[in-house]
């Protein structure tokens, strides 16, 4: 994976599925429910470490991502959360102006987050190189999201609000959350992280100026900030800021399933690794409907640098049947 | 509103929003509050003729689109459904395969949807021609996804399921409601409505070559059939659509507030009229930064023909005074 990414010789183009540490294996089930809930498994390191290596074993994906949550940087800046089952996670609190900002700080991830970094330490000592380990954060205007908004959302509108009605503030939170990350990020590759992922799970949301003005500022800064190791960034639904992310100082760009390959291609340019994009609901299909989309993808992506994926996480009730399938006709093609 | 959509000259841009006919406006919720909930409102022509115009006096816009829901139409084929306060539409029984299909009949509006044809005549007798009447469908694959899911959905996974299960069930089915669709459009058209719009509210779900094969084939089979007013097609997060969009027999296409208006008029043409597309959190704003936004759309789209909205339905607890200015400054940029 790190060679594909580099644009080096590869024998065959690397794989694995965002959310494969989790939800979908009933190993990873049967840890899960040896512990009162998501957040307690998160920050327990040999657990974490343990559901971490699973689908490398299980499911044959080249990296393994640490099983964590892009929430945990709230939490490391003052402001907890829990993760209700079901409906998702829950801010008791909130942040929503200029003076809620006292109530915090910015992250120390070795004090804060250190059971993230022991789990990574673990996961490396027990992969012993097999396979990458990849970190991961959320970027900062998914992370302002939840902060304002205190939970997941339809339409963030107490979010989206504050972008209108308070820049000022909007920005010195952001700035808050940028500092944190990167921060959180180069410890996680002190402790053994081969490459990080940026996770913009609400690009989508922004009309193009605001997103540029409140999300790619912050992205930018991130990736200037880390030069150790490949940088991903994955701007869920920001198919308006592919160009501008193809000049970013990252490596790889991650695709959703709406965005047409070779289009993303065009605007990105051939330098950038490309990863994904396959849709994630293609593997509720049949096996013959499954290496269709696979052959489909494959060819689209043909010739340059990439990493298969989905276009999103793996839903939770896809039959781990089928997500060997979509690995193994990735592995095969030729 | 029809001389801009046609090309005509005209004074100012014509504006309405989408969802004006209700959740904002504290004479809208005395109305609802009368009945027992959602459905019978809608059902009662006389009430549902009342808050259709409620927007026209109270908000100044210079159309009144019928009070009605999309989710009509699979009632009106067999498959009814429940509006359960917060939650969203639900329905007791769905549609999975080709022997459910037998549960359902091509909608025949006369005598099914005798309710909407009645409001909207109301409607037209009382507005005495002020302004043109908007009548309204979902399109096809996001009546399909409803049908199926039998719930709103943040991932529609059963829909798109199957799509890859049973392309041949989908097509019958989707097949189903286009006929049914094209039906309840002339019905509304014969009983007075004096243009028509089409919502994909769920295209932004789809890879493009699933929403080429199985929605825009039937948005196109809709514009063909509908030769006797002007048709707007609204298919929210179709970015990768446009072009084709651009090549269909309608006369409108809205934009969402992600779409590029440069852009979208260069993959679009100068033909058709574009409507759209402020970010309706926008309206969370200050005066000022409101003010800042829709003189910044309005000079985005000058010189091309344009019906000044929101990039979609205004969201439920916007200021109606916020509402107001968006209508008056639209209405008095020069």
């Amino acid at each position: 994976m790190l060679r594909a990414i580099r644009g080096e010789k590869v024998e065959r183009t690397p794989v694995w599925l965002m959310r494969q540490a989790g939800r979908i294996l009933p190993e990873y089930r049967a840890v899960r429910n040896s512990v009162s809930g998501f957040i307690e498994l998160a920050k327990t390191p040999e657990l974490a470490a343990e559901v971490t290596i699973q689908p490398v074993d299980l499911l044959g994906v080249d990296a393994a991502i640490i099983f964590s949550d892009i929430l945990v940087i709230p939490e490391a800046m003052g402001l907890p959360y829990e993760m209700v089952e079901k409906r998702g996670p829950w801010f008791p609190n909130t942040i929503r102006s200029s003076s809620d900002l006292k109530k915090l700080r910015v992250a120390d991830p070795n004090e804060e987050l250190g059971y993230v970094l022991e789990a990574i330490q673990i996961t490396k000592k027990a992969l012993n190189g097999r396979v990458p380990i990849i970190g991961f954060a959320g970027a900062p205007w998914t992370i302002f999201a939840y902060m304002v908004e205190g939970s997941g959302s339809k339409t963030f509108s107490k979010s989206r609000a504050a972008l209108y009605l308070d820049p000022d503030f909007s920005h010195k939170l952001l700035e808050m959350i940028t500092k944190s990350t990167i921060k959180y990020l180069k410890a996680q590759i002190t402790a053994g992280a081969n490459l990080v992922q940026l996770f913009d799970s609400w690009a989508g949301i922004l009309p193009p100026t605001q997103y540029a003005e409140f999300s790619l500022k912050y992205i930018e800064e991130i990736c200037n900030a880390i030069t150790e190791v490949p940088v991903t960034v994955f701007a869920k639904g920001a198919y308006f800021a592919r160009e501008a992310l193809g000049k970013m100082n990252c490596d790889t760009i991650g695709l959703d399933w709406n965005m047409s390959i070779s289009e993303s291609r065009n605007l990105i340019g051939p330098d950038k690794a490309l990863q994904g994009n396959m849709d994630p609901a293609a593997l509720y299909g049949t096996e013959k409907s499954i290496l269709s989309s696979v052959d489909e993808m494959m060819k689209e992506f043909k010739g340059c640098k990439h990493v298969a994926n989905l276009g999103h996480g793996v839903y939770p009730d896809i039959d781990p049947e089928k997500v060997k399938l979509f690995i193994e006709a990735v592995k095969s093609f030729k």
